[in-house]
């Protein structure tokens, strides 16, 4: 396989999308993908997704693997994984392990996602579990969220190995020294949960070695301003935090839309459009791996597989083992 | 006192808050409070106050309160609240317990607000904890957010309390049949930690009694939508909730202030700016408490007393009662 061609696996099945059309808005699309894409698709389905992928001239090279099982969003992960092994999660995990496939995105069950991920994959150095790392728009740049789904009970322990993978991952994308905030309700270190007082004390020692690395605790509304380049989160109010601001963006770009405004003005507020961010990567397994939400539109799902499409081309995966 | 200027006491002083040019931007407001104001100044401070009250040619009378000890926000509330006394917020509870004041409005540490509230005015029947209330535009108008970040920790019952205090505030502000929605990272009822799956059993019992009252798990995007009246959400995620909705929105609103657009299409994303918002209520207690952010500006205290003096005039408190 090709580098500059890489193979990203695609499961777009699960969820409330309505799977064919998304499929053959993909293939619609104007912008090009430097990919060959890999369909999962359910056996029974096949035939239909195949007809409408001979339809459309395609903008990108493309295959299929039959699935024979499907993981359901309600479906309890660990289980989901050990019985579905026929389902297109794990087995895009064991096809991105040997190396068939260079990247896999999905928008299936984030549990079974991140435990197909941890099972089949190895996990890197250092690394406890693996968490999601988002970007989110702010004025200083992209922020990285992380943890914004994976895990709802985090230990402090897990909160600095999120720090440390969000930094490593900031400086794969350039930034020399990234600061770091904690997302809490309070500016002060006595502020939210046991677990994120004691990551306070751990997060401070950073400012011993690297000077100004840990910002302190951010609140949701400071997170904007461009005061930190990563955020550390557990995952249940990440998770909060990433929907509520891409659903208060949403809302906003809705009013926008109805007020007629020029072209040129609309397309400044592109910034705030969640579809334009490549979904979230789980980070800490030795593969690219992204989860797009159950409720992304094509474009969303467009950029998710874009975005894998660039990690892979940057040796990403490479550089982050480097720096951790 | 008059119910149709009622007394609304005002503690602005600690925090990051510039007080003094604060007060003084007040007594400039061209809105007029309909209202007398019971600022609570600390005894030092108190001539430079009174200088600056005489001043200006306010528009409502106020009145001071001379305060011999400082709440700080690093302040343990409990320990707060038993040894400072002389400070603002004890001291405007025993004047709101004996009818002194109608309602108070303070930017203070929010957890010695709680506790001053819980243990000098008495709790609402039904009520084992006091939650915050706070109200976000929607495209289907205002959501009660409950809870926004007076308890940390909350049991499956304490959330089911939340939802029943925040049905009864929007019965209150003219919505016949509210609905409810639980803050949550999925739609799926097996979604989040162990006392949200527990809440949304017992919320979904509320539908025996009145069919669609509980819509459901409600992610952060979804709020926004208008598909609930109240969200109930335990204290540390609805104040990422809260505060990331209005982060998220004061930074577009920048954007579109640089974008140099006409009058009129600036007023209509007033809709999204906080300031416009009247603070968060304490719900549960027998009083009429505000809590302003920290990093209230202005516009968004005189928000928060025309909403005090607002419950005050519209008997809010007696009609919650009747609710409950």
């Amino acid at each position: 396989m090709s580098k500059n061609s890489p193979i990203i696996g695609v499961d777009l099945i699960t969820g409330d999308l309505p799977a064919l059309s998304l499929f053959s808005d993909l293939f619609k699309e104007n912008g090009e993908f430097n990919a060959h894409l890999k369909f999962f698709v359910p056996e029974g389905e096949f035939a239909e997704f195949e007809s409408h992928a001979k339809k459309h001239s395609p903008h990108f090279t493309y295959s299929f693997v039959k699935t024979k099982s499907t993981i359901e969003m309600s479906d309890e992960p660990l289980s989901a994984i050990r019985l579905k092994k026929t389902s297109a999660i794990p087995m895009a995990m064991h096809l991105l392990k040997e190396g068939e496939i260079d990247a896999f995105v999905s928008n299936g069950n984030t549990g079974a996602l991140m435990c197909g991920a941890t099972l089949i994959l190895k996990l890197l150095e250092c690394t406890k579990r693996p968490g999601l790392l988002a970007l989110l728009p702010t004025k200083g740049g992209s922020l990285a969220v992380i943890d914004v789904g994976a895990n709802i009970h985090c230990s402090s322990e897990l909160l600095e190995q999120f720090a440390n993978i969000g930094i490593a991952f900031q400086k794969c994308c350039g930034i020399k020294e990234p600061k770091v905030g904690l997302l809490n309700i309070g500016g002060e270190k006595i502020k939210g949960r046991a677990e994120m007082r004691e990551a306070y004390e751990k997060l401070q020692l950073m400012n011993k070695k690297h000077k100004g690395r840990f910002v302190g605790n951010v609140e949701g509304y400071q997170a904007f301003n461009g005061s930190c380049d990563v955020l550390v989160t557990e995952g249940f109010s990440g998770n909060i935090f990433l929907k509520t601001a891409e659903g208060m963006s949403a809302f906003i770009l809705d009013v926008i839309t109805d007020q007629n405004l020029e072209q040129p003005k609309k397309k400044s507020f592109r910034l705030f459009d969640y579809a334009e961010y490549p979904g979230a990567l789980i980070c800490g397994v030795d593969g690219i791996v992204v989860k797009c939400h159950g409720y992304s539109n094509t474009k969303a799902v467009h950029s998710a597989i874009d975005g894998a499409a660039k990690l892979v081309k940057s040796q990403f995966l490479k550089k982050l083992k480097t720096q951790l």
